[in-house]
C-alpha cells in the first residue's frame, strides 16, 4: 500500500524542528504532504502571509522528492480526504503540546474516524525551539540562524526591518 | 443539610462536555446553579452574548428540575455567597486544566476560605471536546451534532452565517 | 436526598492531608466513610497492620459525627454499592496523582457506571505531604510531628523503634 | 519502500488497548511485529510467563495477515534492527506515559540513530486501562471482560484462581 | 567569586509571589537585578507602564540592599551580559511554567552557552497566585490585599477606578 | 558571603548527567558538595555499594576543586546543616521529576526553613539519561560509553559480568 501522511501547521516561519519532523516523516511514509493552514487554530495573526510560509517551505523541502508542500484551509480532515492521506503527523516537544495535540487527535478522529494521528518526537536538539520563540529572538536582535534555514533567516530579518519602518 | 454547588464558566457555547458535568453534579448536590460568567476569564471576546449562553442553557437543562441556570458577573465567590452556595464544580479534562483550575480554586479558597472547589472528570468520550474545539470546527464547515444539543447546534450555524455576511 | 461517599486509600498512615481531604468532604456529603484498604493498588507492603490503620483513623475522626471508619478488601466498588455510596472522594496533589487518579475513575465507572469519582484538591500547606514521605522522614530521624495526628506520631515512632531492634 | 514496525511491550497481559494500538499500526505500515519482551522494564515479575504472553498474543492477532508476534530479549534496537524496523511503535495514554515513552526514545536514537520512535494516541475508550489496572481488578474479583480479549479472560481466571491455591 | 543574577519578567504588577523568589534568591547571591521587561514574551499588553511597573518594585525592594530594580528591553542575555551576571532567575508555578521556562532556558542557552538558568520552586502560600490573577480579582471588586505590597495595592485600585471613568 | 550547595542523590552509578549539573553548579556556587545518599528513596536495592558510588564519583571530580564528594546518612537537613550548606541542587529532566522534587523541596523546607533548593534544567543531550536507564542498557549488552566516565563504564561491566556468574 502507497500511504499517503499530511503534517499541518502554521509554520509561521517554518524552522529546523519542523523540517526535522517532516524529513523523519518522509523516511517512514510513501509520501508526506507539508500542509500550511491559511487560518491558525490561535487569535495570533501570522507575521508571514500564506503565500510567504508556503514559498518558505518549499524552499527549504526542494530536496525532497517526496514531501510536497501545499497550503490548505478549512477543516484538515477534507483536506486530508481530498489528498487520499489518512495520516496526520505531529511533532511533540512537551507536554503542553502532548495535551492539545491529544484534543485535536481525538477531535479529528471522531469527525472521521478512519484518520490516525501519529506523534513524532521532536529531537533533542530543538525541543525549546519554536515559530513564536525564533521570531521574538529575533524581533529583539537575536541570532536565529542556528534555529531556521538560511531562506527563513533572510525573510525574518526582512520582515524585522519593514515592520521597524 | 441542603447542598447547592455552582457550575461556573464562559459556556460560550454549552457543549455536551458541560451538560455532562452539571447533570452528573446534579445526582450529587440538593441544588446546581450553572452560572454563565459575563466576563470570560481570558481576553478572548464570547462569540455568543450573554443572553444568549443563557438562554440555550436553558434550553439543555429544561428537564432538570435541580439545575437552574443564571448569570454572573463580578466575583464568583460573591455569586456563590449570594447564592447559599458552599460548592464549586468544575469539570476536568486534562493536566493544563488541573493546573490553572488548582490555581483558580486556591485563590477561590484564599479569598473565601469556607468555600470548596470539587472537581469531576470529563466523561471519556468528551475529553476532546471544548467549546473552542467546536467553534473551530462549526467555523470550518464541520459537522459539531455529535458534540452540542440540537439548540446548540442549530445557534451555531445561525452564527456562522451572520458572521459570513 | 442523603448521599454518602467513600474515601478509600491504603492510609499507611493517615496523615493531615487525608483528614484535611475527608473532614471537608463531611462538610459536602451526609455521610463520608474513611475506607481503608486491605490490599494497597502498589506492591509495596504496608507499615501498618490493616487493624493499627483503622484504629488510628477512628482515633484521628472521632469527633465527627458524619465520618465513619471501615476496612475493605476486594473491589472498592463493590464496597461502595455495599454501603450504599454512589460517590467516591480523592485527593489530588499534583499532576501526577491527576492521571493514576483518572485511570482509576475512568475504570471503575467502566465497571459501575452510577459510581461518580469527585476530586478535593489538597491544601496548599499539604500539597508535599505523604505517607511515604512521611515515614521517610520519621525512618531517618526527622520530626514529623507537623504532618500527623499525635496518636500517629506516637505509632509511627513505635513501629520506628520496633524496626530497629 | 516496505516498512517494518515492531510494537514492543511486557504485554503481561495483552489488552484490548494494546491490540487497538497494533491493528491501527497494521493499517499504516506493511509490517508490524508484535514484540513481547522477555524481561520487563520494570522490576515487576510478570504474572504470566514469556510463552503465555506470546500465546495470548498470537490467538489476539490470528485474523490479522501483517501483525505478527514474536519474543524478544535484550535490547530493542537489536531486535529491531535484525528484524529489518527502523520503526518503534509505542501507545500513549498520559503525560506520564509521554515523558518515560520520550527518555526511552531518545535513549534507543542515541544507541541507534536510524531507529524512530512513533506515538499512536490511545483510543479514549481505552484511556484508564493497563494490564497492572486489568489484573488487579480480576484478582479482586471484579468483570475484566470488556478489556480482554476472551482467551486472555479465560486465562486470567485461571491463573487467578491457580494464584489462589 | 561575587556572582550576579538576573530576575526577569514582565512584572505587571509585581505580586508577593515574585517578591519571595527575589529575596530567597538575593540570600544566595552576591546581588540580584530585578529585571523589569519592557516588552512581555505575550501578545498582552501590560496594564501599568514600564516606569509605573519599575517604580513599584524600588519601593517593594527598597529594604533589600543587595536587589536593584532596572528595566530591560532586548533580548535578555544581552542585558545580563552588559550587567556581568551569569546566572537567570526564574520560579515555578507549576507544571505548565516548568515547560516554557526550559523551552526559553535552552533557548537562552543555546544563544548564549555560559548563561545558567536556575529555577526557584515557588512558596506554596503562592502557587495559586500570578500577576493575572491578581489583576483579576482587583478589576472584579476582590480584595488582593493579601497578594500583593501596600504600594501595589493602591496602584491597583487607583488604576481600576482609571479604568472605569 | 561563601555559599556550600549540596547536590545529593544515590548515584547508582554517576552519569554525565549527574556530573554536568555538578560542574554546573559549581560555576555558581563557592563550595558544591556531591552527597551520595547511603539509603535510596526508593525502595530498589542500590547496585553499586555506597562505597563503590563514592569511589566512582570521586574519580569522575577529581579535577574539580570546588566539587567535594562525601557519602551521608539520615535526613538530607541535617547533613546540609552539619555541613553549613543552605542550599539544596537538584536536576530536573522532566516533569514527572519536576513533582517528585517540588514535594521533596517542600518537605525539606516544611522541616527546616531557612534550607533552599534550586533546580537546574538538565542539559538537552542528556534529557533521556538516567542511572537506571543506563544499568538497563549495559545489562542488554548495549554501549554505554557515551552515557558514563570511562571509570563508571569499566565498573559497569565488571559489575555486570559478576552478576552473571
Amino acid at each position: 500500500m502507497l500511504i499517503t501522511a499530511v503534517y499541518p501547521g502554521t509554520f509561521d516561519p517554518i524552522t529546523y524542528g519542523h523540517s526535522d519532523i517532516a524529513q523523519r516523516a518522509a523516511n517512514m511514509f510513501d509520501h508526506v504532504i507539508f500542509a500550511v493552514a491559511d487560518s491558525p487554530h490561535t487569535n495570533k495573526r501570522p507575521v508571514f502571509t500564506l503565500a510567504e510560509r508556503v514559498a518558505l517551505a518549499q524552499t527549504v523541502f526542494h530536496p525532497y522528492d517526496n514531501i510536497k508542500v501545499k497550503s490548505f484551509s478549512g477543516l484538515l480532515i477534507n483536506f486530508a480526504k481530498k489528498n487520499k492521506a489518512r495520516i496526520i503527523i505531529r511533532g511533540l516537544r512537551a507536554v503542553s503540546d502532548f495535551e492539545y495535540e491529544f484534543q485535536l487527535a481525538g477531535m479529528n478522529r471522531s469527525l472521521m474516524p478512519d484518520i490516525e494521528t501519529v506523534f513524532l518526537p521532536t529531537s533533542p536538539q530543538y525541543t525549546y525551539l519554536s515559530s513564536t520563540l525564533a521570531k521574538e529572538v529575533a524581533r529583539l536582535g537575536g541570532n536565529v540562524q542556528p534555529f531556521v534555514h538560511p531562506c527563513v533567516y533572510a525573510a525574518l530579518l526582512a520582515k524585522m526591518q519593514a515592520n521597524r519602518q
